[in-house]
């Protein structure tokens, strides 16, 4: 980044004061606030980042496992993220955020130095228009944290916004940042976070939800992000269950030009 | 348990010795060895039954993530087990296996109570043969954990068993417990491993391989898995991805009329 160029919103909301090594302070950014707390995408990302600036890091992060075990209060927090054991060419992190003293969020990931070995995608890319053959999804009534993205959905908007009755949950969306930032891991991660839930593209009475438990699994190294520069990434989501309380959402994020960059899925509490 | 009957093995070797509360001693199994130390559903299934014998257990389980940091030596471990954060309907856990005081395996967990509410399966229950109707899968050369479970592949045995070119690593199972034993949630994790390597689906050439992260979410309470009884269970997996090193395999397990009871994703090494 140049000095003359403001931080991305992004870049800021995730920004990590270090007290001493794997101890960290932040605080929530206004522009990334959900409809209560935080959006769950950055604090993810931010949980992240605490490994990746930690001085012990061995190679990229290649899974990230984030639990949502309280909610959080727009102030300040801190994040103690360290190794839990560092092998030859693989490393275990936990990482956990506390306010206040007590734990709201615990995370674990795994960082490791890749080799070139044989490579296969079986997964086939959607048959979808280009990013900018489609149109941009209005996100005015969308809480803080949607209007830093640019959401082109191709399927499957929330029912508020559209109510066509939907058969399934299924949404493929065109997504990036606003303004334009080239992808990273932290980016990435967020991404992963930032479809709308499953029970309102299924539903269209609203109902008190809360992701619980977020899974990542990177299929990418850095120099695939860098590919993607600040191109739309295509994400491809879908519920598999809904039951008593808690239901899945999994899914795929895509490069612009077709390579599988991360698959993903969490655990979500709804009411009702 | 009625007294005169003989514990089944998988009870033994997911048994735990309470030393105080949260901290217990356990010791790995012979039946359920794999090529190089213990299988590692079994060790996820150990972990997570640290957490349902904990004293201050809230609810059922709904998420588990067991994160294999390092490999587990053929003998005795401790277990750490305690509640992060606990609320009025959810828990979250850490939990730690250690051999001679160094970290192998951390993990998460959350339980939690669940409530009626509206719920729907998506995902279509694949098209199969009963049970019954399906061969037995010979599993003579497969490593010891194998032999204590009666599996029955649909599709997607590994090349090794049946060199027919695969176009993909998608497998079908029906799998149960030998001797017979009713579908708890330890025996569910377990089961939510007990696929083979998706690259040895793929490919025929025999490389080193490890899960690095595994993640499993229940769709299903106690009730639903006592519902099953001692019957098979259907496995479902594929992988989406594999990229210089690691591979994911994501998976489903319906009960044997239809109910979806766990949806799994691991993150596997795999060496060339």
């Amino acid at each position: 980044m140049q000095s003359n160029q403001p931080q991305h919103p992004f870049d800021l909301a995730t920004q990590l004061t270090q007290q001493q090594s794997g101890v960290y302070s932040g605080h929530t950014s206004n522009d990334y606030a959900n409809m209560v707390g935080p959006f769950g995408g950055v604090i993810a990302s931010t949980l992240l980042r605490a490994v990746l600036e930690h001085d012990e890091i061995l190679g990229e992060p290649i899974s990230l496992t984030i639990n949502y075990a309280a909610p959080i209060q727009e102030e300040k927090f801190n994040i103690i993220a360290y190794p839990s054991r560092t092998n030859r060419s693989t490393q275990h992190w936990y990482i956990e955020l506390k306010q206040n003293d007590k734990t709201a969020i615990t995370g674990t990931a795994i960082t490791a130095k890749r080799r070139d070995t044989w490579s296969s995608t079986e997964l086939a890319f959607p048959d979808v228009p280009l990013a900018n053959e489609v149109t941009l999804t209005s996100l005015e009534n969308a809480p803080p944290w949607a209007q830093n993205y640019d959401i082109r959905t191709i399927k499957g908007v929330p029912l508020a916004m559209d109510p066509t009755e939907q058969p399934d949950s299924v949404t493929l969306q065109w997504i990036k940042d606003k303004p334009n930032r080239d992808l990273d891991f932290l980016s990435l991660a967020s991404m992963c976070d930032a479809f709308f839930p499953r029970i309102y593209v299924r539903r269209k009475s609203f109902v008190p939800i809360g992701t619980v438990s977020l899974t990542i699994y990177f299929h990418a190294d850095s120099k695939s992000l860098e590919n993607n520069g600040s191109q739309s990434v295509l994400g491809h989501t879908r519920a598999l269950k809904f039951f008593n309380g808690y239901f899945d959402q999994t899914g795929e994020i895509w490069s612009h030009d077709g390579n599988l960059l991360a698959t993903t899925s969490q655990f979500v509490y709804y009411k009702e």
